[in-house]
């Protein structure tokens, strides 16, 4: 493999892939997608379907099948770690067999809570194959939900905090009064203190079962745990993230 | 008017504008740049280039000149309250003149230390002129600073903050150790402690001017502020952006 493209494809509607992304996809000879085993099929078929809106010619598919992984393990990062250095050696191999251009299609932004890079960072530690690489920018979850609720993520000459559901649950930082949580499927939210903060949720997001809800939290909360449940029970999975003000 | 479109167009880079965004302008009959006084003539040019390169048809640009601001405000949140009710005053005259949809290209993201949502509630919230509106997201400029350092943002399972060169002054929060720092006119850097942080700062991002400069804060924040200096004296003008980790 000569170069390897790492391309952000936005967080769910193919229109909010950029130019950019869609000149990167074309320079591509193979895609390389993570499907089987961590990932839903519901979002490969979604990354498929932008692959296919966007393609002029023809293009090569190697499935990369992810090695299991400890889902919830006491020592989170040392879990997280060994796991990347699995997956490394996998993607190693298939970068190995591949001559051209290869691309990866990330979900939302490579920058934000995307293991990617850290994986093709091992692969080039590792020392076997090499190849230039770069990032295409693409639009994140965060900004989708923003767009969605037409909210602005910070108040006037204020910080943005974006975090996980595990981090809300220890409490958000002194001086930290907005965040955005990612990664949530517990719905921490119930466990922010307060009657005056305020909440802007949002699921499946750009996609066709985008589903919106705002208010103040203590109001809305119980809707939101409710109707996540509901729809995580009809689809078999759930994505969805929010903005907390307090 | 009977619908406007707040459409981000990233943060420089003409190739970083969404398909979403491209189909948007072109729905667009006017666009609205707010010209004169606060922006550099520099990025009301790329802003108008970028227009140019991806609309297919004719369209309409009506300047809006911003009323004067205060730069240095003792009570800062005061004086952005009162410009922007001025500015809402402006914008609202403009929108009654124009008949059928009109646009306001966002720098980046709209979400993001940007005033454009805040003036558009306003206007409405005058209960003078009524219109639907939508905003399409952008890649921000804390994306493109990502990509072209290609780093991801957080840790693993650890927060990212997003903050100003203002609030960095002050010090960062206990437990926030990886922050974006946008609005920093002062090198703020500088007066981070510590021999161990890490910074990745971009100028340009996306641009032909574009310059990155990554390392060991001690080691590489003299060549930043040195290089800061001439860039913004050679062009009259900066916009850069950092992330440091600590
Ligand atoms: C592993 S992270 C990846 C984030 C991605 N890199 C981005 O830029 O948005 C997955 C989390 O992103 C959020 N997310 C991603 N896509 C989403 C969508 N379409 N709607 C709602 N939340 C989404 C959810 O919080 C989910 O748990
Ligand atoms: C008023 S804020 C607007 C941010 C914008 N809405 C976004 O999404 O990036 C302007 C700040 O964004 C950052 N910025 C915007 N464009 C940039 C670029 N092309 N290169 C570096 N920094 C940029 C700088 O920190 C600048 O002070």
């Amino acid at each position: 493999m000569r170069e390897l493209l790492v391309i952000g494809i936005g967080a769910g509607d193919p229109d909010q892939v950029t130019i950019q992304a869609v000149k990167a996809m074309n320079r591509a000879d193979v895609f390389f997608v993570i499907g089987k085993g961590d990932e839903k099929q519901d979002l490969v078929d979604l990354r498929m379907g932008i692959l296919d809106e966007h393609m002029r010619g023809t293009y090569r598919v190697v499935d990369i099948t992810d090695p299991p992984r400890d889902r919830t393990p006491s020592d989170y990062q040392g879990v997280v770690d060994d796991w990347h250095d699995r997956r490394a050696a996998v993607f190693e191999a298939e970068f190995a067999a591949v001559d051209g251009v290869g691309a990866i299609l990330v979900w939302g932004d490579p920058s934000l809570y995307d293991s990617t890079l850290r994986i093709v960072e091992r692969v080039l530690a590792r020392g076997v194959v090499d190849f230039d690489y770069s990032v295409i920018p693409g639009v994140t979850s965060v900004q989708s939900l923003a767009a969605q609720h037409r909210i602005v993520l910070n108040r006037i000459g204020r910080p943005v905090h974006i975090t996980t559901g595990r981090r809300l649950r220890e409490g958000l930082p002194d001086g930290v009064d907005d965040a955005v949580v990612m990664l949530d499927a517990d719905c921490t939210f119930t466990q922010v203190p307060g009657e005056d903060a305020e909440i802007w949720w949002g699921a499946y997001l750009g996609t066709e079962d985008e589903v919106l809800i705002s208010g103040n939290l203590r109001q809305v909360e119980d809707e939101i745990v409710r109707v996540r449940a509901e729809l995580r029970e009809r689809k078999g999975w759930i994505m969805d993230t929010y903005l907390i003000r307090r």
